[in-house]
């Protein structure tokens, strides 16, 4: 994402009450465009809705970001409930609609899903029958493309760059890995967009994609704020490593931490088949390690698990060949788990340290470095060592959804749905607390969701695996404790 | 359950506060044996938990029942928070614990992941030895049994009724489905299990089981505060069916309701492949339609799905017949998916009719039942169909919980150690919004969790799957309006 | 399969050569179609056939029946080796093709990949455009349908009754279960089918059936060269019950057996988790207990295993009830596997007893009915029993097929292109002793592949599950030894 | 495997019979030690093979290595088949017999049902309660241990170096991946194996591993035959490669492959998602490309399939390069299979002008080798691409056995247990043309089974993939046309 200015951002909306409540609330487009009509909201008439009004979210709910609470608390910070809102009109005729949905950056379980209820919400709840799809990811939005549609209709084939889109196109697609939009990483221009945006008649835009993504929706958002456009721009968030903040946890984790397991299991047999054996498993986290903890803490047959939030240090006592040596002598083998931005400062010193060009790609993948490293250490001790190495991360991520997660993402994709017929943009749908809701961008992109290692998750983790602590005396936690502290608010704290 | 009345029981412990605060206690040993001597925390001296003290929750932490407000609503009913306490000292010495731990009921895919957490928790985290396994379930505490243990020490094997149980035993369990501890359906004595508790000097008892078995805790739990023993009694709530309230949802449900995606699928498969088929699913659920809901909203192939909170008929307009008949003459194929507690008033008329004893039995289960009956209506109608029932129950109990799951055991098997520590009895552990709380027995027991059909998540069925509402015209839901609302405050209400 | 009189029966092709030598061949067009025209192979312009020669298989290359032999053996009876041949040229030319598959009978894994391969083997290899799919089996020839293509062209879309296939169609298809043109039971009319073979200009039919669908393939195939049409008629011997003589194994098998392996280890956690608890399984297998046996013999937690050729009783010394008694006094549990067409002489009579015309229906299914049995007899006997019943029938049948009978299809739907291009007809293809085969149909049709129980395999299973061999004292299996004898030579003779 | 020249080989035992039948027989006890006693055999008391003489192999039953027969041809190479024999009695009586097992070489699926079944083969069948098992392969046999069993008895547990089994502890192992004997590579040392097994009086020693340890199993039957030890040594050949000659296939390669599907899905799956995108796979295959072959023909999703008997280039026309651009091109996506030995010569010049010693190391993996040059080969080009490699090795290697493999696996155990008792020695079991048979040491190991590239398997796999042929103008195979021949009598010529 390219560092820009953003231009004239627009404020935060808050709304205060009594004992200390806040809401956190998201634009509307009347906030930049007076006078909007409004229209019977079509969900009244759909059957499935219309029995009784208890199926409609109340325009007041509300949804607090912290949970654990003192009686004497204030009521603090929350976010608006996403959901239909009988009463509450909705702003776009059904007919008016021109939808379009783009997948940004990696692969992550349940795109497809997401893809299919943003398609299939807005057909069947709402009757909208125009939904392209943005083939590639943002710079789909304007590279060159034939935008051909020979028979003039709506009929769900793939043109180059646009797929149009109908329930029928996605009625299986969630049951495959991967994105049918496909998908890039970068490309974002957000005039180019906006303009692609502007001539395409588009008034609704789903962006399905990480934080990266989303700080370039932030931008799309106010640009066509600017520009005094009637578009909704609603996120919706996607992050393999969960890291995401102020939501509970991201669409596809579930699933990836289950596919992990047989990652963890096989390292786990072969490493109990030879002697002096690791097994050694690297797993998605380039800046968060929830994927390696919660898989670690799933499978029990793990006794280091490595993570960016956690430093550790290789040499020395206290230090990971130390306990390596002490696992495979008590044991004979053992089961390592790295997230692969861990022990990235250690990484770096040892690539600053190499001066051959052509190595250094290599040894940037921490997996490998380790492994070489491991090995090194124990060469030189001339003690015989296996290492089993495996990096699953393909496997991983394009596996489909699992059940969890595909009702995870119809739910995600049908508040993204239904806020955007609300007029709400410049939000994305998330769920926080176990409520789905809808939350500013800002709050999205001002910083990663980390595993707070002063948590009792990371605690449950050590106490499970028995693994060092990596603190060498000098580390002084108490230091940063406030900042820890306000930390302790996040869902990771159970 | 016996419908014992319960003896003196004791009562709710409300802790109110400002702004409408309620805090929901639960019972304490102190509550009926004064000066009770405490000891240090060994969880202070255990590495995993000794760095910094933001590991241990705060003795005031509480997580409101209702997440959903507005911004002048009173704060509400909170829960304790559950999870180790630094200040607040433990309540047991470590050598003086005698645990035991008992599974009841049905099997449910993470029943070993409990009692292995449970015993590694004691282990690892307090310095537990004594833990037994009671065998078979209630019954197991008083059966005639050969408790030898022909070494004297405690080693981990199998004797008659009891298990010794430490972490190598319970080491690997968690890959297997079932309990190891066996298990069996009622078999409650109150005084002769607290009786067996006595005699054996037990000090911590372990219950993991469903409303029922929670119901016969509560006894447990008040016959042992009236004689005066200092024995904490804590509740682990199972229920594949997820049909207890309060919880967020019940561990093993995600693994259920993955593992009924196989046979919705393998319905959808033959529905497809064969002329005017239906492929009909039965799926857990006595009195709560949850796995039905989910498996539902997840598979997205099931065109129909009968729960028991929501009546159908089968003839006439806007019955099930009809729909059947519109499905095939559409598409040529359908999928149906009931719970096994669905149109039971349905069933039990249709068997007062039938005068056949031995035929009774087998008309009792809803899916034979319905076969039975769409096979005969359509034979009737001179329309020739295929119907393929598949009864998938036992495959989807059996198999071992996923990685969600195992990682969800964990937390609550940790939780109910850590509150049977402090002292606290007679609760169960529950995740709360998303926190893990201690939930005092009386609010677990007082009803069942059940889909609520005027809630959003029941709509988003009906849009998914198009069936009709089956509400007859004279139906009037609105009339127990103020009821439907206090239930929109449920979880199920994302 | 209508018992209708095969009229004039054409003798099968036998040929003799030295040392016992016997070659049962297959018919060829040329047999009653004189001066047939032949073209070139187009596989030898075929990048991956050209290279060289040895890709062909030989005009003479034949596999022998028996392959246990004495060193003075007469080499005895061969079938013709499948495969393309390079010097013998096709009697069809590409663009003269007209190809049409069916699917007959119940679901078998594999079914879509057979359809695929036809499909691409036709038109990769051969340059073959038009191959048609009949919908809904046999009665799919003749049934009413609007077989429109509204433009003209073959398109691969789903018109009634017929459905145009191209590879872009086929192509994923087989990771489906199920089977894409739709089947049914039963339908067949001779006479009405080869009209439509002969009104639409088609001149390769493949049918994919069981025994009584190859019944019906011999009577289409007499009958068209009763008409002296010059049409191929080539079937792919599909039974998930492995029922089919002469060829090793049939297709979905493999993968049928896997999936048994999850119904079992249901019903072993089950039974170790309650007292006295029994489960048991009901499997595929009308008349032969392949299923059965292979599934008992890949789990190794079955106690016992009832197939349809090895009769059993119940009451009294060496009957199942003491079996089970037994095993429950020693282990407290059992695994019972049940093939759905064992013990059927027991049903019928205990059928006979029952008045009741409704019960019946229910009681044919031999594994409610053994479930009630088991229940009565304990119940009698006082003996509290816990019984889990688990019929994962359609759950086995609608699964993909595995990667092993993926290759296997895929060689068995190349095998029968390669023949019906080369003028063969009235022939099955199928894998005998490891090799691929063109089998004549009598060959295939004349009996029903079965266990045999005085065979190896058998031996095998019962030391694996120690059961009783439910043999009564005045049992002489000695009688029928030399039928017994000659079935030795059955492949699962291993 | 030390190139220690084989002293005083035993001489083949050639029986031949009329029509130009040849027995390639197994050498026995007898041979060398005469007069050795025999008794009767247990089986015949054994339930399950008592009732009739037909469970028994006949002493003369043979199987033909080539079964694709022409009718003038002669009889060909026999195998003697496997299996009890009734007549022949045994010659260790079943309380003499004192049994060890040891595995060899890398993780292959099915290794410890293969132990399993040893163990209960000769425990049930047999009675023989004696049975070791070598920890960590053939160095397990030497290398210092303290065998003790501190209450003198058979128990099973584990000793260091020793395993001691019985049916009890080997009860559920064949439901783990891995090998609980544990495993190594080399270590061979003939005169200590042989000293030590004479020290510890074992008389029967199984040998599970690939062509490499059935090398030194022949050393080792003939170190004892010149000892005149009454020891039978049995091989069970294990290579997840399936490059061992004469049997049909390896146990667990039918395992493997179906676990390869996973990661080529992963490929496919990525490839589809991003532009212009290669998901490559390395599988295993050393000197055959078996896993590959078959793993790309279950799947349909390969473009391009590499293996180590089909040499490739990759610059200039006809090339690898050439080809993926193609792809690209057209479909924007492909996916390529690349077996660990495939293209060794290219690597090994690319190596010889790297002097970077530690960058050798990484580039000797051949997948990370042709990752870098696709990618350096695309940048010099200007083409930007996408390359996802994936890895799968371990994770394939370490799944438990599937089915059908368990099968397989029972009855080569068995096999070599029924020819060990019945005194043959210098033997593998393994399945020729579908049966059983006892296998000569010197057929196993005098060459490695191949991948035929002039064969129909691959000519099947090049029609599927379309892949080029890679065969440059000047490549002749017609050359060794007829060394390719005979090939063609391997059982991959389906």
């Amino acid at each position: 994402m390219a560092s820009a200015a953003l231009p004239e951002i627009s404020k935060p909306k808050i709304v205060d009450g009594p004992g200390g409540y806040v809401l956190e609330d998201v634009p509307h487009l009347t906030d930049y465009i007076p006078d909007l009509p409004t229209y019977p909201n079509p969900l009244q008439d759909n059957p499935a809705y219309s029995v009784v009004k208890q199926y409609f979210v109340h325009v007041d709910d509300s949804v607090p970001q912290k949970v654990v609470v003192h009686k004497d608390d204030p009521k603090g910070i929350h976010f608006r409930r996403a959901g239909a809102r009988q009463k509450a009109c909705v702003y776009f005729h059904s007919d008016d609609v021109h939808a379009c949905i783009v997948t940004c950056g990696g692969l992550c379980p349940g795109l497809n899903t997401v893809v299919r209820e943003i398609v299939c919400g807005l057909h069947h709840m709402y009757g909208v029958k125009k939904v392209l799809g943005i083939d590639g990811g943002y710079k789909g939005f304007y590279a060159k493309n034939t935008e051909l549609d020979p028979e003039g209709g709506y009929k769900g084939f793939y043109a180059k760059n646009i797929v149009y889109l109908n329930p029928k196109v996605v009625n299986d697609i969630h049951k495959r890995g991967g994105t049918i939009l496909g998908t890039s990483r970068g490309g974002h221009d957000t005039s180019k967009i906006v303009d692609s945006i502007q001539d395409r008649g588009i008034n609704q835009v789903y962006i399905i994609g990480g934080d990266g993504t989303q700080r370039g929706a932030a931008l799309i958002f106010e640009e066509i704020r600017r520009r005094g456009l009637k578009v909704s721009v609603a996120g919706i968030p996607k992050t393999i490593d969960n890291d995401i903040p102020v939501i509970d946890k991201s669409f596809g984790f579930d699933t990836a931490v289950e596919e992990a397991q047989r990652a963890i299991n096989a390292a786990h047999v072969e490493s109990e088949s030879f002697e002096n054996c690791i097994g050694l498993v690297k797993l998605m986290g380039r800046y968060s390690g929830f994927i390696a903890m919660y898989a670690t803490l799933a499978s029990r047959d793990v006794d280091c698990c490595l993570i960016p939030e956690s430093p550790f240090y290789l040499e020395g006592p206290g230090g990971l060949f130390e306990y390596i040596e002490k696992r495979l002598k008590e044991d004979g083998h053992m089961v390592i788990v790295i997230a692969e931005g861990a022990g990235q400062e250690l990484l770096s010193q040892s690539i600053q340290s190499t001066t051959d060009a052509s190595g250094n790609k290599l040894l940037q993948d921490v997996g490998l470095w380790i492994s070489q490293s491991i090995k090194d250490h124990f060469s030189k001790q001339k003690m015989p060592i296996n290492l089993k190495y495996i990096d699953p991360t393909y496997m991983i991520r394009a596996v489909p959804s699992n059940a969890s997660d595909n009702v995870y993402c119809t739910l995600l994709a049908q508040s993204a749905v239904h806020g955007a017929m609300a007029g709400y943009t410049g939000f994305t749908s998330g769920l926080v607390n176990g409520r789905h809701t809808c939350i500013p961008f800002n709050r999205i992109i001002e910083k990663q969701n980390k595993v707070v290692i002063t948590d009792r998750m990371w605690a449950r983790l050590l106490s499970s695996t028995n693994q060092p602590s990596f603190l060498r005396p000098s580390t002084n936690l108490f230091s940063n404790e406030n900042g820890s502290q306000k930390s302790l608010d996040k869902r990771v704290t159970h």
